[in-house]
C-alpha cells in the first residue's frame, strides 16, 4: 500500500531578537522570540530531497532581524503581518506562513535602564495565505490567585471520589489565553492591554467562583464584552492546587492559613468562548 | 452580541505513578506520567457553576492509581484504554475521554535495582467516545545525530539568504513521533519497539540526506512499511544546528571536526506520513 | 588504608509553603520555598545505619508548616531564625542548622487577589550553632539591562583574541546577590528593600561602565555604603551577551539597534565586596 | 569605613563544543560543555575599570575551540589540564584557572550515527596555579532506584514527627558525585568508568540499607576501596520520595506496589568520604 505525505510545515523556531530604539534621550527596548513556519508546494524535498523551493530557515531568521532593523518593532502584530506577508509573496511555493512572537516584558528604570518584568509574556500569532491574514493575540504565564471566594461542591461522587466539598479554597492558575481578531488591522497595543485587564478583572471579580470552569467562562466573556474587535478567546487554565496542611497533630488549628503549593498533578481546564456570530476561523489557529 | 461556550475539556494533568510488580524474585518497574481529559455535556459548570456533572479531577487521579493497583501496568495502551472507557461509561455527561501517558524508561541493574534510561519517553494517547477508541503511540526526546552524510544545497536564495551550501554537515534532531493504530487492540509492546527501531534505522540509513525533510519522510514511511497495524505517523523534528567553528584566526584548519552545538534558534520540520487508504482519524488526534 | 566520614549534612529541600494571613478585610499572602540542613553528631547512621540521632526530614518539613501556622510569616529571616534555633536546641545531636528560604513575590490586585511578580526572588539563609546565629539575606534572578553606557576595551590580546573593542554595548545581567548581616536581629524588611534598591541604583548609575567587574564592585560598595547593618556582599553576575547583528548583507546599517540575545555561552563574574573591618564570617556561608 | 574587594573570579560559562574525530571509517563523537574561571591580580578592573589584565571571556571560549581542534578531545581531564595551564602560563595576572567540563554521553548506532545517552553526565574540574594542578572527576544525574531492601526506623520522634517507621520502602536518588585524584596524571578513562561502576555496585548491594546516609557512605567507601588513585569522594544524594498510595478507600490492598513519585520536597543528603591520610585538598574544590 503506498504512503503519502500529509500536512507539513517548516521554519525557524525561537529567534531571539532585542531591538533598541535610540531616537531620543530615552531608549525604548523590545525583547522578542520569533518563530516562523511555512507551508505550500513543498513535497519535493520530502520525497526526493529537491530543495529548489525550500527557502532556508536561516534566511527566515535573517529576515526577522532585517525587518526589525528596517521597520523597527512597534507592535508585534505588525511585525508578524509584515513577515508573514513577505514569505508568502516572496516565495512562489509558499502558500501559507505563520509568524509566532513571544514578547518578554521589561520595566523602565531610567532613560537607558530596564528590569525584566517576569515570566508573563505577550504572544502573537499571525497567519497569511495569498489572500488574507488572521491575527491572534494573547498572553502566557499570567499567574493569578484568589485567597478566598472559591468553592467546589455539588459534584458527582464515583467509586474513586474521596475529595471533600470545599466552601472556601484558594484558586490559583497560570493563564494562557489567545484571542482572535476579526480584522487584519487595529490598535494592537490598546487591544492587548485592555483584553489583558479584562481577564484579570474577571478573575478577581468572579466571586464566589463555584468552579475554575465558571471563572474561565467569565474571563473569556469579559474580553469579548469589552473588546468589540475580538471574536473568540481560547483559555488554558491549570488549577494550581493549594492543599490545606493538617496541623492537628501538632495541636494547631489551620483556619485556611497554611497551604502546600503543589507542583503535580494539577487540574487542567481548557475552553473556548466565542461570539455567536463569529466569522469562520479560517487559518487563525493553524 | 451574545457569547457562547465553544470546545472545552478538563482533567488531571501529570499524575506521577510508579508501579512495582513484586510477583517473583525479580521486580518489574513501570514509571508513568498520566494525564486525563474529559468532555461532553458540561456547559453548566461554565455558565452557572453547577457542578453536578463534573467528576472531580481528584477522582480521575484516584482512578489512575486504583487501576494501576487492580490491573497492574503492562502496556500503557491497555491502561489508557481501560481508563478512558471507564470515564465515558461511568459518567453519563462524559462523551469523550482522553488518557495520555508518558512512560519513563529504566534499565535493569539487578533483581530489584534500576537506572533511569534518559530523557527519551514512550508516549500513548487513547481517546474514547461511547462507541469506539482510537490509539496513538509514540515517543519523545529521542536524540539522534549523523556526523556525516547530510547535505543542504540547491535551495532558493532571496534577499536575506547568506547561508552557504553544505555538502557535508552534521544532522542532529530530537525526535517527537506519534503513530496511529488502525485497530483498538494489538501487540502494543512489539509494535512500539519495532516502530521505534524503524525510525532509528531510517534516520541512520537515509544517507546522503539532502534535507531534514527527506529524512522525516523516510522515517515515517519506514514505520508504515514495517508495521501494517499503523496507518499514520506524525513527526516533529527540530534541526539542532551544529555550526562549524572558524579556526583560521588561530592558524588551524577545521575539516568538519569542531562544532558549536547551538541552542536557539533551531529549524523545525513538522510532517505527516500516512497510508493512501488510511481510515479516517476520527478522534485520534483530539 | 582506612576511609573516614568527612563533612556531611542532611535535611529537607524545597518545602513549598503558602501562608495567608486572614486577620482583616485584606488578606496577606506569603509564598516560600524552605530548605533545611542539619549537621552534628550524626556519623552513626552513615557508618552503621543507626538512626537514633536522625530527626526525619519529614519532621523538619512538618516543623516548617507548624511554625508558619503558629507564628505566621512576617520576615523570612525571623522564620529562619526560629526554625534553625528549634533544630539545634531540640536535638542533642544537632550542632548546626541552616534554613534557606526563597520568597516568591506577589503583587496585590485586590483585598484577596494577587498576581505573581516574576522570577525574581528574595532569599534568606540563617545558620545556627549552639551559641549564635548568622543571617545572610539576598535576591536572585533580578534581571537588569542598560542599553548604553557600557564599554569594554584596553584588554590584553592573546593568540585566541578576536573580540573587537566595544565603546557602546548593551550590558545585561541576572543578579544573584547575598549580603551578610553583622547582627542577629534587625529591621529585615527595610534592610532588604533598601539593599535591593542600592543594587539597582548602582547598576543604573555606574555609567560609563568599563567592565561588568566595575559594575559588580560598585553594586556591592553601594549596598555597604547605604546599609550599616551589612558587612559583606557576594555577587554573581552572568554577562548576558547581546550581539549586534550584521545587517550589511541586506543593505542596512545597524547603529546599535538590532541584537541577538544569546543564551550560551555567557561571561560569569563572581566577586565579594566587604568592609575592611568586617567581623569573621563564622558559619554564615556554611 | 572603607570597603575592599574580596574573593573574585571570572570566565566563560557553558561553551558548547562538539568534536568529531574523522580519522577512520568510524567517527568518534565527543560532546562537552566547558566553563572557565580565572583569578589573580585582577583588582584594577573592579576598582577603576582598567582592563589591561582582563583576558576577554571571548578569548577563553576561542581557546576551548582551538584546543579541541589542535589536540582533539580524548579525556576531558586532559583538555582541562591543557586549558587551565594555558591560562595561568599565558597571562601574568592570572594566578589560578579552573576549567569545568560536563560531558554528555552518546551511544553508537553506526559508524557515523549516534543516540544521546540520557541526562547523566561525566564531569571534570581541573584547577591550576603556577605550580601544580588538582583534578576532580565525577558525574551528575545518575538516577538509581532499589524497589526493596531500604528501611528507615529507630529515629527520634519530636513534637513534629508523624512519619511511620518503614521496613520496606523504595530508595531512589539522582547521584551527583565528585572524586579527587591524588595525582595530576592517570588513566582517566579507566578511573572514571570504574569509579562510576563502584558507585552503582554499592548502591545496588547495600541491602538492607537502613538510611540513605548509610548508602552514601558505602558508595564513597567503595570508590576509594577500588580506586587507589582517588583520595576523596563528595556525594550529594537527593532522596526522591516514593509515597505508597492508600488504595483502601477503593477496596484494594497496596502491598508496596503503587507509588506516587513526588517532586518536592525531597530529602537531601550530602557527605564526604575520604582516606584518613588524604593529602591536603589545596585548590581542588575552589
Amino acid at each position: 500500500m503506498s504512503t503519502v505525505l500529509g500536512d507539513n510545515r517548516y521554519g525557524k523556531a525561537e529567534t531571539r531578537l532585542v531591538r533598541v530604539a535610540r531616537d531620543g534621550d530615552r531608549h525604548e527596548l523590545r525583547d522578542l522570540t520569533v518563530t516562523t513556519a511555512l507551508a505550500g508546494d513543498l513535497a519535493a524535498t520530502y520525497l526526493t530531497g529537491d530543495n529548489s523551493a525550500v527557502l532556508p530557515t536561516d534566511s527566515q531568521k535573517n529576515a526577522v532581524y532585517a525587518f526589525a532593523g528596517r521597520f523597527g518593532v512597534d507592535q508585534p502584530e505588525e511585525l508578524g503581518l509584515r513577515l508573514a506577508r513577505h514569505f508568502v509573496d516572496g516565495q512562489p511555493a509558499v502558500h501559507r506562513a505563520q509568524v509566532s512572537i513571544v514578547e518578554h516584558g521589561w520595566r523602565r528604570l531610567g532613560p537607558h535602564s530596564f528590569e525584566r518584568a517576569g515570566a508573563e509574556a505577550r504572544t502573537t500569532t499571525v497567519t497569511c495565505d495569498a489572500d488574507r491574514a488572521w491575527v491572534v493575540s494573547g498572553l502566557s504565564e499570567l499567574v493569578l490567585l484568589n485567597s478566598t471566594g472559591s468553592e467546589f461542591w455539588g459534584f458527582p461522587r464515583d467509586a474513586y471520589t474521596t475529595l471533600p466539598e470545599a466552601k472556601d479554597r484558594i484558586m490559583a492558575t497560570s493563564v494562557t489565553a489567545r484571542w482572535r481578531h476579526a480584522a487584519q488591522a487595529g490598535d494592537w497595543r490598546a487591544s492587548y492591554e485592555e483584553a489583558r485587564q479584562a481577564l484579570v478583572d474577571a478573575f478577581v471579580e468572579t466571586v464566589p467562583s463555584l468552579s475554575l470552569q465558571q471563572t474561565l467562562y467569565a474571563m473569556g466573556r469579559r474580553v469579548l464584552d469589552e473588546r468589540p474587535e475580538l471574536v473568540e478567546v481560547r483559555l488554558c487554565l491549570p488549577n494550581r492546587h493549594h492543599h490545606l496542611v493538617d496541623l492537628a497533630p501538632f495541636g494547631l488549628d489551620n483556619p485556611n492559613e497554611v497551604f502546600v503549593a503543589a507542583d503535580r498533578p494539577y487540574g487542567l481546564i481548557e475552553g473556548t468562548v466565542l461570539r455567536e456570530d463569529a466569522p469562520p476561523a479560517g487559518l487563525a489557529w493553524w
